[in-house]
């Protein structure tokens, strides 16, 4: 069994053959693996789309009925296709996507690494969750090919900045929350708003061009170095498949403000693993993440700004405090410093492959797999 | 006659008594304002929609064709509802939001304040449109109320941040840019694919919040301070109708690199006003940006990020060299210091109502008046 049993059942978008894409679950038994047609099982108009949106619009109770229902139909069979006939396709149309920063330990890396005679930390960072937006135009499904980027660099020494590809081209693991519900404007969802607005969770890959985002982000943030690209998995896992995942988070010290709730702190005890061409070069913990996700959503929202269905956030980089769990290529390389896996990478070479993995653990099977973010890296276009 | 004769023809979206939203297209004539409704006098579905969008992703020979079609149509007379009849809703489902920072003027007048012992532009600032993702949630039409955004703030004095409704809201009078051809992944837009991919402008008013992105800001960018409400206007002003508004740029040192088109850069003298509870305390001009709509568009992609339909840009806040022209409250008031206007304002007071209004040249008639943006302040939610 490969973790996708009845405990887990996490939603994609399939198609067949060059035919419609419809809403499908996943799930294996001892046959196989297979993909559960959900509109020709139900019959429901808002599993005949091309995306989750119709169906995550519907709010937590049809989700929380649905899964009854799904695990239902998995158990007697039927309306399924084998999942190697399958094709997946980017399972939300995202509205807006919104990168966080949560991890202290990559806060701390990348803080040493580029203000080494400074504070590792903003003064603001363990005040709040720092965020920005993202591109969601450009978020694409596991398995797309991801050009090199082309832009400006300028290394500190240089007298003027040049064009050119990427010369540190790097990935970020990180976890991604999909909303369903939406939110009116004007009203801050509550930090025990969570499972109200998060349908559940996706591996996301924030590709990051290292040379373009060091000369472009003071004073307004990343913006070309991470707009080219974003993957994430096929498969969303409802928040209701990880029930068992939660954890305490480690201590904020100071303590919070009052929104973003003081003692109702509880991360998700999600193991990743990042894999570069076969090898696998690190194992970040989301465990010891140091922002929620319930504080990241309710600072997202704290002033009014209101949540679409189909809104896209992540964790930021994931990174532990070992050498080996760092979350990207710039830490696991101390910025381009200490070669590391068994060919001595630095950032990303063209044909690379990267594939990162999650898991969690479940009650009933032991450990859920989560959807796996793959991608190689073409060359620059010329 | 108020601008809006048939050299001018801006597209938005209306609705009568509660009705469907359709495309309309606004004009005058001796005897009043008008909404010309497309769909009743064409029978176009593009048109039997709540969104230009449709409308927009035909491309720009239908845009021409259209335009006009639209010009016989209106000098026929029929298919109209007078304007005072019908209600306006945003015209475009925005897709990805992004703004720029592209004046000169306001670029160094906020360094000079923000970094008082440093360079008022950071290194980059000459290099490159410097530009950010926003909301695309939060775009809201022309007449939306504002509510006053809380969050945290930290003055440099205070021990520790707080929580509370922003002390420092303010507007930004910008330019937005409405693409209608999409471009795909990986394929930048040269510097000359400006008429290709946009559509037309909308006047913009990015709503800040001043002291919670000071706190926030480093080093990933604005946030909050931002994400809460962006105006546009209701009417979409075609690029067809701003033929005689393009001028040269002011010079650009150093010159931009090649993919940036140097010696082909052409702004658009496009006059604001902006109107602060019935008097007008700033004038700025447009055609003192420093980079222009087409340099932004081809920055934007020349990392390979794709377009979308509904995609927006928007300029920055528009500020000139002198004082009275100046397109943000912080730098009328210089960072409150110096209060402006008949009863001495810094920054936004609950119940003030800003207009920001645009005008541009025309051959035929000497001026049109572009779509204004209203927005009225209020109290924070409790």
């Amino acid at each position: 069994m490969t973790g996708f049993g009845l405990d887990h059942l996490p939603y994609g978008v399939f198609s067949v053959s060059g035919g419609p894409r419809r809403v499908g679950v996943r799930y294996e038994d001892e046959a196989g693996d297979w993909v559960l047609d959900l509109f020709a099982a139900t019959g429901r108009p808002e599993f005949d789309t091309p995306s989750l949106n119709a169906f995550l619009a519907l709010g937590a109770e049809v989700w929380r009925q649905t899964r009854d229902e799904v695990r239902a139909l998995a158990e007697d069979g039927g309306h399924t296709v084998p999942l190697d006939d399958v094709t997946l396709h980017l399972p939300v149309e995202v509205a807006d996507y919104v990168d966080f920063y949560a991890s202290l330990d990559h806060a701390t890396n990348v803080g040493r690494m580029f203000r080494p005679d400074g504070d590792a930390l903003t003064p603001n960072w363990r005040h709040l969750p720092i965020g920005y937006h993202g591109r969601a135009g450009t978020v694409v499904v596991s398995g797309t090919p991801v050009t090199r980027p082309s832009g400006q660099r300028k290394a500190p020494d240089d007298p003027a900045p040049t064009f050119g590809p990427s010369q540190r081209l790097d990935i970020e693991a990180e976890l991604g929350f999909v909303v369903g519900t939406p939110s009116p404007p004007g009203v801050p969802v509550p930090v025990t708003g969570l499972a109200d607005h998060v349908f559940g969770v996706t591996g996301l890959n924030d590709w990051s061009a290292r040379d373009i985002q060091a000369w472009e982000y003071v004073p307004l943030g990343p913006f070309l170095g991470k707009s080219f690209a974003t993957s994430i998995s096929p498969w969303v896992t409802p928040l209701a498949a990880l029930d068992a995942a939660w954890v305490d988070l480690p201590a904020q010290d100071p303590e919070p403000l009052p929104y973003l709730g003081p003692g109702a702190t509880k991360g998700l005890d999600i193991d990743v693993e990042i894999e570069l061409n076969g090898e696998v070069v690190s194992r970040p913990p989301y465990r010891t993440m140091y922002w929620s996700p319930a504080q990241m959503l309710a600072h997202l929202t704290v002033n009014g700004a209101s949540l679409r269905t189909g809104d896209l956030f992540a964790s930021g980089t994931i990174s532990g405090p070992e050498p080996g769990q760092r979350g990207s290529f710039l830490e696991l390389s101390w910025g381009g410093a200490e070669p590391f896996g068994a060919d001595g990478h630095t950032f990303l070479r063209d044909g690379d492959v990267v594939v990162l993995r999650y898991s969690a653990p479940s009650v009933a099977s032991g450990r859920l797999t989560l959807g796996e973010v793959a991608g190689r890296v073409e060359p620059a276009r010329s």
